[in-house]
């Protein structure tokens, strides 16, 4: 008996789903159930929207549905309303989106009854990519661009034509709109004809899932690809190459979104090369573009090497320009003041600018959170962000609420994020990466949802299998076994990524080598400062941590009271900020009546007992996820784990010269030498995006 | 009043013990007090005994003691009595290692009073160096060879002289008597004119010591050296040349101890090419070495590559010659049947020849087990070998009483190390590799010794130092938060090595790449099987482990009963050789109840929490250590913690591949990706020995 009772165990662990490759994300093939739907409309949006009610309807059997264009004052923008008799909607996309939603709500097991209304947080709700004309991406870490490529680079074969519309289909479904289709760090190539006939034939996949395209311009075009004289934005004969171009781009592509642009900032050409301001350049685009609806999103990412708190720049060079801006130019501005770290305070530009735009531009893929290899869920550094209190029309003045125009009237509201996406069959390298694309787009449709939601339907969306569910092996056992843990571990993995890499306000002391591992103690002579790791940790004898209160560099002043106060105090800083606004000695104590030290080790720690434990939690839902995905998510689980511990040791042993403490006795010891870990990292020139 | 506590917690962690370089091993200065020394015999080695006496005297100050030359049935060899009036011996070697056991004891608070009588075990305690001619060393650690070297290959310098004199020193501390002075896969340029002239001045300086050199001759050296057409053994030419070649040799040392051969073993040549046998080698050599009172000590290390099984060679090879070697061979054992693995069952030429002296041969050099990163002290896996049971004349017949005359009268008893010493400042490139000597040493002289004891003994005169002992920081404390600990690591560190690397009886599976890491796949196309790790695991899906039971190579039937049914048996055969003996379904039952598979699991995952519990004890013991050592023995620690984990990944993922059985849960998960661990490794064309 009892041998037969170990063979039914060992069977049940080989019982896997079917092989998966990942390549249908959250849209997975469904079993649907017949629907009868009415539609007075007939247009490639519409039909889309009743293609996606035929193939995953997974409500009451031949039920009968309808889908109509409304008038409605609840509804805005894109929004929709779903009740019993169907999906209504402003816009065909609002249609569209509201189908999405409906099956999606079937799929997770949300209710569909009653009436749900759903209006868009962002008008635009937009992907960059930092895809280059040569199909390489900055930053990304799966694969090449699924736009452009080196060789046969302007044919347009049909498996591009699918895989654009695969994506598009996936953006249309969690609401994404828009999509810059090139690199913040743009070749003036992409505005050249052959460019321009390819993004041409991408927008037109593109259009009936509701995506606009846009593209980054070099603002240096005018001499690069015009061979005019002048860059200068107030010069007419620049102006009028940018109207000619904008006109020919129109013709091209007559829904073209816009422009995106990156300007004086890390080498990239602006205005500030003619002394003409951030204004100046984003209002002779603006103009252009005005006359046929489009856009310009002005990026805010700017530091100069002589700047004593880099973290101030972008506020120092915009805040004297509010009000200056044309309307149709929003001002792109990251998540926090230095640049994409897994941590860092939201930038203070979100709750200062009081008569132009902003736009949150997060980033999806994980250039400072473990590439492809690490399992992070952002959504959680996303909602803290969006939820974080700016206080600038008092308390609840939120993120959210200051760039989706609840406190004040915007005519654009929008949010970007940096995309993830490349030419791996599963679109991301990881396959938990899928999931921030998806919380992306949930979150830009919706700044007010919780992470927890989001991770719930994902999880539903992309691992649930009905076909594979057997009777030992049901929805509850499911739930338990996996939907429950791997949430938690969703949700706990941003926070456990911080603590292995940079707790307590540390940012910015990651390897030069492609931002991968630890390097606090990378710092070559004639490096500019800003680009090392020491400007920002600022390590010593007297203690750790970057001074930005009043006695330091003022940062805190940039924030609105009380929070500046709050945060100027280090006993009322919270601590997951601490180290961002100041520099405090090794032994100071801290909330915990512990030292600063200790608490550093203790966080350090903490992350990678962490992923020990995600490790665990994954192994053990192995009979419920396809042997495809769980390998290769077990495979980089593993080298994440390895990785965690490069950068707590890297770190402890660094800052451990300095500190001169010992890690505290109870905690696990080093199992790398700091010589080692630096001999063995190669850095490379960084290239900031 | 908080505050203070702190900086003195603080301030305890960094007044560390003077600098220590480690050069002078177990033998430290000491703060001697005056003894009163009477002695008849001047001489070179009384000399040396009474200078030690005067440089670490710590008994009753002004004492009075007698070095004397006596008489007593008691004493045998180079035995010794200490007594209250001082120290009595056959010998002057006697005297001197009374002399350094009556200091030891002193240092380490042993008790000194009443009657100590002590004899060796084995007459010959001999370290053989596999040091090359050109200054490399086979399988060492720890720098080039004290004795040879490349460039000005024949001048002897002071300092040459000064550091055979510490050897011969630390040798005479521990009773070794003899040292092989080059490698067993010997060159013959060795019985060289030059290489004898410098053998000479090595033994001018051994000399007083009690310490004779010896020599590994390569068996072709007729023709290789002396021009001749045949190295048969039977060949009067052959037989000349060698009488000349050996006259020759004692004509330059006249107490050279004799020869150490590897023959007809790996590629080495030997009397097999001729039809000869091994006795037929043997005695042509030890009939012209007899004249002059020299050994050949004959090694027993052959197996063909077409050999069903490695392990039975040796014994079906030498068993059939007992009886046919002269009284001045001896057959030199390795310790196991195949190759100083991490854990091997004793061999069975301990418990079977009857009519030649067989003397094991032990590994002191890491080879297997973790180079000079690990610490792995050795005593107990040679304790564990000496008191293996033979059963050869009956319940009690231990490898030690086999081998050192308890058990039938020998002219000849031997014991053998491999030296792990090389030019590193601390001899061994490990600091805790010194303790390996020093056990070799300790157990050649008395094969009854315990672990526990020579820890104990090796720490204090290692560590201990009265000169740093302040009141707050007393010997007590010395004691509870060093030395305890630190024994404790020690005597657990060879069973964790097995643990994390060979549990259960697996052997040979590490990585070509110089036997360092994990490399069980190891097995390239027209490779020797028998040099290839599946050739030992012999992992498939039906199960794990080298069946060498009755129903297999029946290797079992070279054990005598009841040890040979007991090991025939999975059920009796012990845990940690079982895998040895037997190969078992994944399935298997083992005596926890747990599955073969589980039972491995858990052996791995226990010897990666041994290594971070040793790593937390070091640590701990930092206040107790000069800082040069502490920080050398931490990093070494933390490699091996990284080693240790890569074994458990690669040896669990690659089997993992056979079993199909997941890692108990409960356990912590693989870091490391098995095709990354392969990648990683670049096997190296592995150069046995």
């Amino acid at each position: 008996m009892k041998k037969i009772l170990l063979s039914i165990t060992i069977s049940l662990l080989v019982i896997h789903t079917k092989a998966d490759d990942g390549h249908k994300l959250w849209l997975r093939d469904k079993k649907a159930l017949p629907v009868n739907i009415t539609c007075s409309i007939n247009s490639p949006t519409i039909n889309i929207a009743i293609n996606e009610l035929k193939q995953a309807w997974l409500g009451k059997a031949n039920a009968s549905i309808s889908l109509r264009i409304v008038k409605n004052p609840a509804l805005k923008n894109d929004g929709f309303i779903i009740n019993s008799s169907g999906v209504e909607a402003l816009t065909e996309a609002g249609i569209l989106y509201g189908v999405y939603e409906l099956l999606r709500r079937q799929q997770t097991g949300q209710i569909t009854t009653g009436i749900i209304i759903s209006n868009p947080s962002y008008n635009y709700r937009i992907l960059n990519h930092w895809d280059n004309p040569d199909g390489s991406i900055e930053r990304g870490y799966a694969g090449q661009s699924i736009f452009w490529r080196k060789e046969n680079a302007f044919t347009v074969t049909d498996n591009d034509k699918k895989l654009w519309q695969e994506y598009a289909r996936a953006n249309a479904s969690v609401g994404i709109n828009g999509a810059v289709l090139n690199n913040v760090n743009a070749s003036p190539l992409i505005l050249n004809e052959d460019y321009l006939n390819r993004t041409k034939a991408i927008a037109a996949i593109l259009r009936p899932y509701g995506v606009k395209v846009y593209l980054s311009a070099k603002f240096s075009s005018p001499m690069q690809s015009g061979g005019l004289k002048s860059n200068d934005p107030l010069d007419p004969e620049v102006i009028k190459w940018w109207n000619n171009k904008i006109k020919e781009i129109y013709s091209v592509i007559p829904d073209f979104g816009g422009f995106l642009i990156k300007a004086n900032s890390e080498g990239q050409p602006g205005p500030q090369d003619y002394n003409r301001t951030h204004a100046d350049g984003a209002n002779m685009l603006a103009d252009a573009l005005q006359p046929y609806g489009g856009i310009v999103m002005w990026r805010a990412f700017v530091y100069s090497p002589n700047d004593k708190d880099r973290a101030k720049q972008a506020y120092n060079e915009f805040m004297p320009l509010d009000g200056k801006f044309r309307d149709n130019v929003i001002i792109q501005v990251k998540n926090g003041p230095v640049d994409f770290q897994p941590r860092e305070p939201f930038s203070p530009l979100f709750g200062s600018m009081k008569k132009t735009p902003v736009m949150p531009e997060f980033q999806i893929t994980q250039e400072y959170l473990g590439h492809s290899i690490h399992l992070v869920f952002l959504s959680t550094m996303w909602e803290e962000c969006l939820q974080s209190d700016t206080y600038e029309y008092g308390k609840g003045s939120t993120v959210a609420k200051c760039t989706d125009g609840s406190l004040r009237p915007q005519k654009n509201t929008a949010i970007a994020g940096v995309a993830n996406i490349g030419l791996d069959t599963n679109w991301c390298g990881h396959d938990f990466a899928q999931a921030n694309w998806y919380a992306f787009g949930r979150l830009a449709w919706n700044n007010k949802l919780k992470s927890e939601q989001i991770a719930d339907e994902w999880i539903k969306l992309t691992f649930y299998e009905t076909q594979s569910i057997t009777s030992s092996n049901n929805k509850l056992a499911w739930e338990q076994n996996f939907l429950n843990p791997v949430k938690q571990m969703m949700l706990e993995s941003r926070e456990a990524a911080v603590n292995y890499m940079t707790p307590l306000g540390l940012h910015h002391i990651m390897s030069a080598n492609e931002h991968y591992g630890p390097g606090p103690w990378w710092a070559p002579a004639r490096m500019r400062a800003d680009w090392t790791p020491p400007y920002y940790h600022k390590a010593d004898s007297t203690g750790l941590g970057f001074n930005r209160t009043k006695s330091g560099s003022d940062a805190v002043s940039q924030y609105n009271e009380p929070l500046a106060s709050q945060l100027n105090n280090p006993n009322t800083c919270p601590d997951n900020v601490l180290l961002w606004f100041h520099h405090l000695p090794w032994n100071f104590k801290m909330k915990s009546g512990k030292t600063l030290w200790d608490e550093l080790c203790i966080h350090y720690d903490k992350g990678i007992q962490q992923v020990r434990a995600f490790q665990k939690i994954w192994d053990k839902a192995e009979a419920y996820v396809d042997k495809e995905r769980f390998e290769k998510v077990q495979r980089k689980l593993r080298s994440q784990m390895n990785n965690a511990v490069l950068w707590k040791d890297g770190c402890l042993l660094y800052f451990q010269q300095f500190s001169k403490m010992p890690i505290p006795a109870y905690l696990e010891r080093p199992v790398n030498n700091l010589d080692d870990i630096i001999k063995n990292d190669t850095p490379q020139r960084r290239r900031p995006a």
